[in-house]
């Protein structure tokens, strides 16, 4: 038996291509005491991954050039070393993109499988759907009859956005990336308004869909989208900044003028506050969160969908299209059945 | 007996000029009922003026061509018709630029003068300190040990926002234009350090002076000052953003590149929290405010300097100066003695 391992070979500048990454083939490694080995059954592939390509000081370490992906995972135990586990336990984890994985048995955690499918730990009940909740009710704070506009809406992120929004009686309005994606956002999770990303008329339908203004734009962007929403703010609005992911493949800054005077005069005189965060400053919430959108889940009232790839060599290339938007739901790699 | 009135004669692009500004003679009205004439002895400038002399929208109403400019004024009731107020009462209010003036006695602050001198009333115990207090303290939120920045830091609002840091335990470093505004706040205001804006080391200056980073920067300017801050803010860091002086006589936006990627990044990254306010937003803390910085000036902890211009003639050259810098201190018009 042989363990793959998909690592860093090179830092990309600008968009990330498949010789960024490498395959690399080795034995599969034995536990030491209190470690778990391992099997990947799903990798989630997120944004922030591109971020730790790079050398660049952020809140997270880069991954180092030979090192292993970094990646949230699901998988079960096939040898435990580890009191708290046994072989056969489903767990979720920052394990990466590899076949197998030696784990600190304390570092994982438990996934009922009997409660939701295994994947959705990755997905709307993990990082991504915390993501969501923590930024929005905690920093958007919406309130019933506010505007809630988010980017990137069909995503793991966005549709748990915009589907609490909902539930917390706001209007809730998606942009993203073509007319499958819109016709979803509404038919399937009752979106009031979708735009496509595209349009060529992005601000005049973004102004209609939101007669009364915005109060809370949820930030997974950047770009023109924000230069479209930020007329449209009103006063006290709330803007957590969640991602860029229109910036992350930038190598340098774009052209002319500079348009952060008129941002800054945004949020004086709007009164706007902008705030970023990523999901673990608000660790303290993960009970709350769990309770509440298993709940919701259970209700109808938040669904979810996934964009699944076959087979960890398919990583790369996945993770590459997901930057230009070309999944449709949550990316995640089925690496073993 | 005459009244003189400075009105707004044109609405200017860019840098205001005399001709922007028109005197108007006419002669004294007579209060109605509930309504009192007041003298004008002290007329604040400040620069939050110069946006109501655009007709953009903002916060708050433009001023009309030919109508009275605005601004908080200190003064003596001449005939009073309201239950409220009688003649030789010392007044505050916001009658702006003019002798006298009708206003609501119900509009009208009672100003003890055997607290402070009367022009405290529209300076350190006025709007400004008061812009200083809500700013710094709710949105700020210092904690002993952290490092305050602050620009325009030998201004009105800069000064109290660098003193009540120093109270609460934090470094206070304070950003001005020139070497005499430098030693002022070091000398007599006890900052830690001072820089000046013009200085062609300003970023490695202020990297000097904030070994530990920046926790809160206390937003006045904008431009390059806020260019320089930028990197040295701490993850987690608060900014005030209270005005951009920087910017007020812009016509168009500045040069490229956009900047505004690499803001949205540090905003991500450091999670910093930005957020917009006027002083009207924190009304419900006037009390408190009034309180304290009443209770740290007869302590000898806060300590106010004022730039005093003679006649309301004056007042056009010196607002315009202010905008430039020229002013040292809290710009006051001594309307009359």
């Amino acid at each position: 038996m042989k363990n793959h391992q998909i690592v860093l070979a090179a830092r990309p500048e600008g968009e990330p291509r498949p010789d960024h990454f490498r395959i690399v083939e080795s034995d599969l490694p034995k536990p030491a005491d209190g470690q778990v080995l391992v099997k990947t059954l799903w990798l989630s592939l997120d944004p922030y991954m591109r971020g730790r390509m790079s050398a660049a000081k952020s809140y997270a370490r880069p991954v180092e050039i030979g090192d292993v992906m970094v990646g949230h995972t699901v998988g079960e135990v096939v040898e435990s070393r580890s009191a708290a586990l046994k072989a056969g336990d489903a767990v979720a984890g920052y394990w990466g993109w590899q076949e197998y994985a030696l784990a600190d048995g304390k570092q994982l955690t438990k996934v009922d499988a009997s409660k939701a499918p295994l994947s959705a730990a990755i997905g709307v009940l993990g990082m991504p759907g915390m993501t969501a909740y923590t930024g929005l009710l905690t920093i958007g704070q919406p309130k019933a009859g506010e505007t809630v506009v988010v980017a990137a809406a069909s995503g793991p992120v966005g549709s748990v956005v915009g589907q609490i929004a909902k539930i917390k009686g706001c209007r809730a309005v998606g942009i993203a990336g073509g007319a499958d994606k819109c016709r979803y956002l509404i038919e399937e999770l009752g979106f009031d308004a979708a735009i496509d990303r595209r349009a060529p008329d992005l601000r005049e339908q973004l102004k209609q869909a939101c007669p009364k203004g915005i109060d809370v734009y949820f930030e997974n962007v950047g770009g023109e989208v924000f230069d479209a929403v930020l007329p449209l703010l009103n006063d006290f609005a709330r803007v957590p900044v969640c991602g860029i992911i229109a910036h992350y493949n930038d190598t340098e800054l774009p052209p002319g003028p500079d348009k952060t005077p008129r941002l800054l005069r945004a949020i004086l005189s709007k009164r706007l506050t902008m705030r970023g965060f990523i999901v673990w400053d608000f660790a303290d919430q993960a009970d709350a969160f769990r309770r509440d959108v298993a709940q919701w889940l259970k209700e109808g009232k938040i669904k979810y969908r996934e964009d699944i790839v076959e087979g960890l060599e398919a990583a790369p290339a996945a993770f590459i299209g997901m930057l230009k938007g070309k999944n449709f739901g949550k990316l995640i790699v089925r690496v073993a059945r």
